[in-house]
């Protein structure tokens, strides 16, 4: 059963947000409209604590909540659909998980486009994931997570340490990621309508802000092109009714066939990285529970 | 990591079961040894207990592992190509998934094909349900679990509720079904070497014998086709390199597209319904945990 809280949120979700992401067209004006939303309705962890801090020359957050107990690290990579977001729209969330493992989180500035476009943003991730390596942290002491456009950083990481043989984080955990920004697939279409948050018409144009003169079809953008030789056990969360549902589906279908080891968990009557509003329904606690536990059972089998 | 028993048993899998699947011809010789190999091989949870019993008209075997503290049960149906297997072939690994939970499960002894094609072993499977509803309990008092073409018993029943709008049970698992009997998904072909159990060149004839002359796109026999407008929450386990795989992936995909709550796990380098092997490695011990969990969280957030 879908909440009552959820399913009000979600009529607010379509009714005030959908139609504002359709329209807005200044990227600073959306990005402040963004921090100024999460400052006003995002719920923190008890005990959440956030430092900035840098790795090599990105700037970065770290995250927690409670005592940090364990020496791994989660590298949580934001959405924001590559031109908006940053560490203080999803810290709360990032602490919420860190903190239930018992971790710190590290939550990297990357660059945004169309001022950055890509590889910068990538480039960054990249930049940060060395960074902890130096640092002393073994690559299987690093957790690595990502949404929607943080979750294409976060495979496109994984693909890019496959294609270079280089070693890889103990797993990964990605909500609704985007895979493909040739077009996207069936659900951008079928789901045009029952999406709660974003807006197909504006997925292209997202695109080609994020690519500039790029290809898009490069294993680091549409990580979905990738080999992907090796990965990591993975987790995706994706809602049926959003239209990046078929970016999950896709990108698991290749990992499978691939021979790796990938969870896939739908959340029906939920919206595009319902996530981010823990503190509001049910369903947001639920699923990062799910991302808690996922951790949890991964540190456990390896033995870290 | 894949434990060294797997992979030992993967090998004498595919070097000694795999050809014998390929080249037994008599149903009644291919019964007769894979009941021998289950009372030889099988390994029994603690305090299994098993009884005989009648549900309508149809034979059932009631197993348990330890105490029964709770009224819901769960009904299982085996695997076995609609041709071979019995409640004793997989009673082992029911009881140990109900007796994790604490409860009881029913495996009813359906009728099997060629002698008793299609739609008879559905009937008997249906007429079991209805007798459990007639017995007194609830609908959501029944979690429903099956494996291979068991596991497309358990997805036809699915069907055949929703589309005749009766109550469903709470909550379903299915282990590597059988969903498609109109010749199979690319898998079929992709995954015929690395298939370490079934034949793909015999799943053609496999079909043939459980439909007789029935239209192998009904509903009731290759779920894929049905409407599914309703379908209570699903676990789905697949390995990625058997035949079987996009059998998984495909039902999934129909059930996310109209909405319902599905989880996916793949199990890398694990074979067909690996979970027969309880006691004799440990990914075996891990997936039935998997369901037992599945089972756990859903029995909690339905207040049952």
């Amino acid at each position: 059963m879908t909440s009552l809280r959820l399913r009000l949120y979600s009529i607010f979700t379509r009714l005030v947000i959908k139609p504002w992401v359709q329209r807005v067209n200044d990227p600073a004006q959306a990005r402040q409209a963004f921090e100024k939303h999460a400052r006003r309705m995002h719920v923190h962890p008890a005990r959440a604590d956030y430092r900035n801090g840098v790795i090599g020359k990105v700037p970065v957050l770290w995250a927690s909540a409670g005592p940090v107990s364990r020496p791994e690290v989660l590298l949580y990579l934001h959405g924001g659909g590559f031109i908006v977001g940053s560490p203080d729209t999803h810290k709360h969330m990032v602490a919420d998980i860190a903190g239930s493992v018992g971790m710190e989180a590290v939550i990297p500035r990357y660059r945004l486009a169309p001022e950055n476009p890509f590889p910068a943003g990538f480039d960054d991730v990249l930049e940060v994931y060395k960074g902890l390596l130096a640092r002393g942290l073994r690559a299987d002491q690093i957790l690595l997570g990502g949404d929607s456009a943080g979750g294409n950083l976060a495979l496109s990481l994984l693909a890019y340490l496959s294609c270079k043989n280089e070693e890889m984080p103990l797993c990964a955990f990605v909500l609704s990621p985007v895979v493909n920004l040739e077009g996207g697939y069936d659900s951008l279409k079928e789901n045009a309508q029952s999406e709660v948050l974003l807006s197909a018409d504006r997925f292209d144009e997202l695109g080609k802000m994020y690519l500039g003169h790029q290809d898009c079809g490069q294993d680091c953008a549409s990580p979905i092109h990738a080999k992907f030789d090796r990965c990591p056990p993975i987790l995706f969360h994706h809602c049926n009714g959003e239209i990046l549902r078929d970016d999950t589906l896709e990108m698991q279908r290749k990992l499978v066939s691939k021979g790796h080891d990938v969870l896939v968990r739908s959340w029906p009557n939920a919206f595009h990285v319902f996530h981010i509003m823990r503190g509001h329904f049910p369903e947001a606690r639920a699923a990062l529970d799910d991302v808690s536990a996922f951790l949890k059972a991964r540190l456990t089998s390896s033995g870290n």
